[in-house]
């Protein structure tokens, strides 16, 4: 990344830091994280920084930490090693990286230590950095565990912080959704020439790559949708195929973009995948038309349910009331996930502290089947950006179970059900940023009719 | 990937299970390790499975590991979760797995324990799983600890068996090399309406990609290939710059390709690059015919000294004598990292256990500046793959150092040096197997001459 002193950089990151000191009357130490190993020491994955701290330095630093206090910035982190510039080039030392983060003293890691009285702080995915937290703060400070006390408390203070997106934050959110759009109109153009669904990843994943981003999360593109979180791309592409693609881009300082769409291998969709997707685009519609402030989320997930209900009712699929067939989740059969989740510095915004950020406070996960896949519960507020992406799919491992198929029996025509079988899974995913008024899709350059998704595949 | 039973993997798998067999009288536990979390514990890198569990299965299976004991494989996995073929689809089960690499037994994880008698075994990268095999072990297993006593054994006896490919690990080998000389055709194809080195990077990542393969280490695609370990993507192209690409493609199954190449942005080396650019070559060449069994691979590394010597002599760089300047380390101002590297499995192959592999039995490394770099130190032996990557740079850390001017003022002319500006760094890079009677270049069908480069950014 190009790294040069912006006043808009610190103004934002000063802005957060005095919004969080008048939430919090502790320090917070904050830490980049390290890179993980993957075959061997020296052959990392790409590093990626902890979120939090990406969200008060807005810089990936590594092995860096920042301690957070009344609104004061001081960063701490090592000067490059004399011999790093022959394998790293020359790197900014740590008073130029304070500079262009405005951080008003810097001082080298190793003072850290003299700087962690009744401090705060949250728990870094690698083990390195965890291990080196729980020994600065001589407490447990582990990934998976809840935070406790004046842990808990900052993380409520950063949730109530990052779950309202500032200017500087939507602006690298744009930009995530426009790359995210341009790689999915890349992969739908590839189709029509590419043999297996790898050809049409690489596809969409160049264009990631070419706007020297990342993918937010390892990419779903396969013809078989129907199997929800599918890292496989070695299946060939088959002229009656729906490919359904779920891919983001994250810009250089961590923003994330989260998109799916489906279309068909051949450029046209039969009509009974036709059939099927504007049921689905009607439940993203509908509830995109009613995201606004106010509005429970886990009001919009119903309102999916009950649109897809209903149109498979008028299918022929499902049978009975609507309504009815929602309470005893008829609907989750075919659409057995919630209908989306937060979307900032993490593609499930702040998932590192569980449901603490989904859910508002006093809630916790139903056991309900239908809803205890909701990873967002909260009523909507201006700045929350969310994603909408309901689906259908013909999941075996559902269909076909013994109970499910007793329990249902009487409520899915399964006769009618197998003319649909070309219609493995198909998913319309859009990320809706939460307005004043109303809403406003980041993702909206991208088509969702069949139409013109047509038309894009064969263009 | 595809997972069918085969005769030839299996019987690959038998023969070195035996041949480990023959070298061991212990029981050896080895473990494929488990995915690494990325910014929150569900959005994980790609898993990659341990390179010495993947020797001995050929699977990338995660949270699974094997027993090997007297020739007998013993596999120790769970059985997918009943509601994983949700999430992840219909997964093969401990059985099928079982079948399909030739396990004798099939077990689930928790009987692991019952095991462990005597066993030795290798520390895998992710925390998770040393902490897990420290555990089962009842010793401290840890990546960055020297193994000792059996599991010190073990490694060397894994090491005699992976330093010598057998036809197994040449097919895979052949594919990474030969998806890797595609990635870089491509790379010099895009060049001329690339305006960044991003764009560059992704026409070479999308071919391995496309192959359904990943990149075997983060990609160097720069124009600043002074600077060794680049990872930046962000430089724009300007007409006179060289771009350094070093991109690798890895089968789905571990094995790597290691290429590199430098050519000009414009589609023509100049003539200070050019003249650069065939000392390079000329190094890379004479390396690349002396590869055959029982040459040192030292002098491998000495030769490409010398000749880079001659050929800055010749062009008035520096002054002197090829072999003297040698001996005072002048060539190690220009190329001051080692000709390579064992390759296989992991793109520096082994390099988990240090310096083990690389170095023959009571070698270490060198204190000596042009050879401490040096990762492998040992006769050529037939089925060893290793790297030839000779390298020109003007590292401004090492050529502005004041001690390095004062040091060298006789022997280097830094005026007549000032006139080759344009070239801050070109390194020519080949995977080269041994044989019985001399050597095969795997990656032979991509070209190194100058004109046969431009020809390919130009086409
Ligand atoms: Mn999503
Ligand atoms: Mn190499």
């Amino acid at each position: 990344m190009i790294l040069k002193t912006s006043s808009s950089l610190i103004e934002t990151l000063r802005d957060r830091r005095q919004r969080l000191a008048n939430l919090i009357d502790f320090p917070a130490i904050l830490w980049s994280g390290t890179t993980s190993p993957r075959n061997f020491p020296a052959n990392v994955f790409p590093f990626r920084a902890n979120s939090h701290f990406l969200y008060f330095t807005g810089l990936p630093l590594r092995n860096a930490a920042i301690r957070l206090s009344a609104g004061k910035l001081e960063l701490f982190m090592d000067d490059p090693q004399p011999d790093s510039a022959l394998w790293h080039g020359e790197m900014p030392d740590r008073e130029e990286i304070a500079q262009i983060i405005g951080a008003d003293v810097a001082k080298p890691m190793a003072e850290l230590e003299l700087w962690t009285e009744e401090a705060a702080t949250i728990a870094v995915q690698d083990a390195a950095t965890w291990t080196q937290q729980s020994q600065l703060l001589n407490r447990w400070v582990l990934p998976l565990k809840s935070p406790q006390d004046i842990d808990l408390e900052l993380a409520k203070a950063i949730i109530s912080l990052r779950l309202i997106h500032d200017d500087g934050a939507l602006a690298e959110l744009r930009k995530a959704a426009a790359v995210t759009v341009e790689a999915h109109k890349a992969g739908m153009a590839a189709t029509t020439h590419a043999q297996i669904e790898a050809q049409v990843r690489a596809a969409m994943e160049q264009v990631i790559i070419a706007n020297n981003m990342t993918t937010s999360y390892n990419s779903i593109v396969t013809v078989h949708g129907e199997v929800l979180h599918n890292e496989q791309y070695h299946h060939s592409l088959q002229p009656g195929d729906l490919i359904l693609a779920d891919v983001g881009a994250e810009t250089e300082t961590g923003w994330a973009g989260d998109v799916t769409r489906t279309w068909p291998v051949g450029g046209k969709f039969s009509s009974t995948q036709r059939d099927i997707y504007d049921i689905v685009l009607a439940a993203h519609d509908a509830c995109i038309a009613k995201v606004s402030p106010g509005v429970e989320y886990q009001d919009l997930h119903l309102l999916a349910c009950t649109v897809i209900a209903e149109g498979l009712v008028n299918l022929g699929i499902l049978q009975g009331n609507p309504q009815d067939l929602v309470e005893i989740n008829a609907h989750a059969l075919f659409f057995p996930h919630g209908i989306g989740h937060l979307l900032g510095l993490d593609v499930h915004d702040m998932e590192d502290l569980g449901d603490l950020a989904g859910y508002e406070e006093g809630r916790t996960r139903s056991n309900h089947f239908g809803l205890s896949y909701l990873r967002l519960n909260r009523p909507l507020r201006p700045g929350m950006l969310v994603t909408i992406e309901p689906g259908f799919y013909q999941v075996p491992a559902i269909l076909n179970h013994a109970n499910v198929r007793s329990q249902y029996q009487d409520v899915v025509n399964w006769e009618h059900l197998s003319q649909f079988a070309d219609v493995r899974g198909i998913r319309i995913e859009d990320d809706v940023l939460v307005t004043q008024e109303s809403r406003d899709v980041l993702t909206a350059a991208l088509p969702t009719q069949a139409s013109q998704i047509e038309d894009l595949v064969c263009r």
